[in-house]
């Protein structure tokens, strides 16, 4: 016997295809809904489709935009002479937050990864060079994730462009911030010592 | 200066709303729904919308249902004589799936709770009183919760009906099944003691 009358059990099932979101938690987020003014969920519902449907890729970094070009791309007050390299929207939010980079940014939607059958062709790398065609950006930092597939992409994109005259800079490896030497896995610590400055 | 471009602010947002939903996972559900289909992401936006509008309250348990009574009312083949009395909608589910119990419901959507403003005029139990005019119930079983708000209403509901010579029964508090001794609380095994029985 089906225990849920079918609207819920239809909600339960579309939140259970959402990420991290479990059977228990699904059902406590439809009860939730049930529980919410019809303003409100209707709120949450034209949410959902209107994102999905007004975002789309800035057609010059690719980050996702409700506009042609995004509102960073558009800023005239950053540093046209560099672009940060990452491999998600999420990234950019992420690097906008140290408040310290003041470039501009390419999303490459992706890193390359034999394994999943991402190749080069499958990311926006053919965008990225087509940006470095007029010679105005001096550096390209490679903010790719400090994983297999983010270094992989590194290390490809490092090939394409060295031959250019960029300069292509990687993110530094080291111990985070607040973070114990103790409980350091050693190829971080290796990478810290490695990458060490002068004081 | 805002991050995210305004419709997946929205939806962030609309998604931070949600019970147990944080910053965080927020934003990964958005990049999510991004990444959907128009398709998916219209069934997810339609899924909240319809399960909002069409359930409503089982006129005779009060349990949430898409038609006028429920399909565990409508079922002949269920025991008209007994009535098992839960705070929630859930609690229903959670009593179903033991496969233990085949009487008829009634759901009080609460408990009586004077710190939270919540008295017995504000749950459905002149709903339940309503349903024993008939005197066709002879048992009432109140599964409310084993804390405090759970055990005011019992107790509250236990004097309403004592009067009218029906069997009031509350169920069972003591170990969980593979619990252990050593790590339960003395309320509960004091409870467990107290609820013993000849084997």
């Amino acid at each position: 016997m089906n225990y849920y009358s079918a609207p819920i059990a239809r909600l339960i099932d579309e939140f259970t295809k959402l990420p991290g979101i479990g059977r228990k938690t699904a059902q406590r987020l439809a009860f939730y809904v049930i529980s919410l003014s019809i303003e409100d969920a209707s709120q949450l519902s034209k949410a959902i489709i209107e994102a999905k449907k007004s975002i789309k890729y800035c057609s010059i970094c690719t980050n996702l935009t409700d506009q042609d070009i995004c509102t960073i791309c558009k800023d005239k007050r950053r540093d046209a002479s560099v672009i940060c390299v990452v491999e998600d929207a999420r990234d950019v939010i992420a690097m906008e937050r140290t408040k310290e980079f003041h470039g501009f940014y390419h999303v490459l939607h992706g890193a390359i990864s034999p394994l999943d059958g991402i190749g080069p062709e499958d990311i926006r790398i053919k965008e990225l060079l087509a940006r470095l065609q007029d010679n105005s950006v001096n550096e390209v930092i490679l903010a790719t994730n400090l994983n297999i597939e983010g270094e992989a992409t590194a290390m490809y994109i490092t090939r394409l462009l060295k031959p250019l005259g960029i300069r292509v800079t990687r993110i530094a490896h080291g111990i985070p911030v607040g973070g114990d030497l103790e409980y350091a896995d050693e190829v971080t610590l290796a990478k810290a010592l490695d990458g060490r400055r002068e004081l």
